[in-house]
């Protein structure tokens, strides 16, 4: 099937930062076949779709998520320790069905707002998988490894076991990548950091982990080892792998060298928005950058970012980074807008298919209406997909040349039923929610 | 008439922190007359509004805009010296029908997004309280006093005769308030600076000015006068009349304490985010209040915050104050609401009028929906409105009792109407913006 975008501004975010200021975009079947301007001879297709003016760009690209934790939005977002206080007692009570549930609501969520690929961690990995195959989206997913009971296994053997059978699984999936996530450095011991490796080489599987987010984890590592986690990491051999790691709050400058030299498999998946409300600071994306390190944005999860959408992180990048720095001047709005597509889809591997408008590569695409109140005037499309702009903007997305959302609606799928379902699944985990609310 | 607002999650953001969950409002001419709990027996009415399980809550207070600046959005946002190199030079070219369509484009814009009142300072400001009447909207109104030919004066004398006749025509209008709108305490001569002073005391009007916010302002400053422009301004005897400083980047504690003696007259309207995006810092909001003195957000204009909702203030606010402060626990949710709403009416001394839900004050009530993907699950409602909602969540405004909004369209005007209008009003200054956008 051919279908024939038209009268958009296209940004194909490609290394000559090509655009099409009147343009079109010509998908047959899952690919991008031609582009143009409106005053070339349109291509023939079987449906024809009308922009409206709106500025068409890659579909934006979350490095770190977890889909299945839309249960805790606006849970106890302002109480310290958040993370053993709230969320680690309360994922206790987390079953399978309530996971799928809220992974397919936060997928809606996401493909609302432009977000066409997403890398997961969380537990019943396998359930998120469903809920991903489900809404159509691309994704990396990765069960969770943690030296703890949790929700779905008794211990790290436990765990390391389910992702095994899940990667076998999902291993040869056109739109699914199965990922080993081990929660953080601090919270796995060092017998279960060295078997993930080992499973990560095994299947050639990537792994994604929190990594230096945490003042407490950074005070470990020195009084223990005498190094930074991303020391300790590159010692176990995790950088000889495919590798995400998010966060990196607290990266070094001997930690940006050290991660230099493995940068064609290490890369970071920056979340400023999660950082900056847990008040833990704004990691060195300059730094990195200047390393060569490849940089994504990532929302976080639902009850850390609270938002799911890249419009909120591109604000935030730019306004923390700016003042951060000092300068005004520092990462002009095209350059943001390129980590959240091109940046994105190089930290997820992803490069080679989808980030960037360029003929032969999959259609993942998202049209950004202009209609609206704050769409006004538009000297700079960046600029306005920065500042200007938020999640409600999107208007139409395609993924793998499938348009799941028109005219700011689901096309396969209905939010309301979705959310009806996920409520339906809260019940037990609202009750404890609430009791733990109600201690602070 | 009475107008019965049903099925709503009520924050009446009074002292006492009520709410009604399941509640009801009763609006009876322009005042609020009832609340209560939708278990109570409800009052009858003329028109019964549904909620749909919508957060009511005041409308939000932007304390600081420029309603004329719609033009500039996205132009040159990230190239140092902004003011000089791009604003104060197309602001030549502004003209009052320019200022006209502008001010109403951004009039009906604040109220999509939940704005009922707000702070102006521009030029042709009497073009402004004319569409501010025209769009129903409560607004202070400052013509800006600076010591250069502008669109309007040919210099300060020429902006302060027209600022008297400005203040002589609105003074006593129902829902605008004429201010008066000195640039900043650089861009004004002593001379012009006591002869404002003189004109607020004779008219009893209210001031709003730019006040330590650029640090070529501070270094001026102290090389001229040793001092710093807050307590040059307290000299010239600012702070004995209703005095409203916007941004205040660089108060020291010595200006926070000098502040405090006049803590009745004198009102801070912190723009987080124009003031980041700009690099320029985090004004030191803490100290502020804990030296007692009263402070509201604002947008600044949309050439440099780019959105006018206080949403996106909201959340900005949160993640920089918290990391400034490095304590997750900083200014929680709840309060930064109250900044949005209590704070503001305050800071536009408009807090005996509106700024909370209290029965016989003046019904300026927005609701936020609950429907949207975003918008679930809500455990509390405060942290919904900083962390997870955005301007599009705004579906029903009333100002005065007027309904304005109704499921998210305004209800008197078109926007795309007005939008048109103003297009149409700036063909001379997009070809002077593209000409100094080339030669950047």
């Amino acid at each position: 099937m051919k279908q024939l975008i038209k009268n958009v501004h296209i940004l194909t975010m490609d290394s000559d930062w090509i655009e099409y200021k009147d343009g079109y975009l010509l998908i047959e079947e899952n690919r991008i076949s031609q582009m143009g301007e409106m005053s070339d001879s349109l291509p023939s297709a079987d449906k024809i779709i009308d922009g409206k003016q709106g500025i068409l760009l890659p579909g934006m690209i979350n490095t770190h998520t977890h889909t299945g934790m839309i249960p805790f939005r606006s849970l106890g977002d302002d109480v310290p320790d958040r993370l053993r206080r709230f969320l680690f007692p309360l994922e206790q009570v987390m079953t399978p069905e309530l996971v799928r549930a809220s992974a397919e609501y936060a997928m809606a969520e996401m493909l609302l707002s432009g977000v066409t690929a997403f890398c997961d961690m969380y537990y019943f990995e396998d359930e998120v998988a469903q809920a991903a195959e489900a809404m159509k989206v691309r994704a990396l997913l990765g069960e969770t490894i943690i030296d703890m009971a949790t929700c779905d296994a008794e211990n790290a053997a436990e765990a390391l076991a389910y992702c095994e059978s899940f990667i076998q699984k999902w291993q040869n999936h056109e739109m699914i990548t199965p990922v080993i996530a081990p929660h953080a450095p601090n919270t796995n011991d060092q017998k279960t950091l060295e078997a993930i490796v080992a499973l990560s080489r095994k299947y050639d599987a990537p792994i994604t982990m929190h990594v230096s987010e945490m003042t407490y984890e950074m005070e470990e590592f020195a009084e223990q080892y005498n190094q930074t986690p991303v020391a300790f990491l590159e010692e176990l051999g995790y950088f000889d792998q495919e590798f995400i790691m998010a966060h990196c709050i607290f990266m070094t400058e001997e930690d940006m060298q050290l991660t230099q030299k493995y940068r064609d498999n290490v890369r970071i998946a920056h979340c400023i928005g999660a950082n900056t409300k847990s008040a833990k600071g704004v990691a060195p994306v300059r730094g990195m950058l200047e390393h060569q390190l490849t940089v994504g944005l990532g929302t976080d999860g639902p009850s850390s970012g609270n938002t799911l959408d890249l419009f909120t992180q591109m604000r935030m990048f730019a306004n923390f980074h700016k003042t951060h720095l000092a300068d005004r001047g520092a990462f002009p709005a095209r350059e943001i807008v390129r980590l959240a597509t091109v940046g994105g889809a190089k930290t997820l591997g992803l490069f080679d298919q989808v980030g960037s408008l360029e003929i032969g590569k999959k259609a993942d695409i998202i049209i950004v209406e202009t209609n609206s109140a704050n769409m006004f005037p538009i000297f700079d499309p960046y600029s306005a997909l920065v500042y200007s702009a938020n999640a409600s903007n999107i208007s139409d997305v395609w993924v793998n040349g499938q348009q799941l959302v028109k005219e700011k609606q689901l096309v396969q799928a209905d939010v309301q039923q979705i959310r009806e379902t996920l409520y339906q699944q809260m019940d037990r985990f609202v009750v404890e929610a609430k009791r733990r609310a109600a201690e602070i």
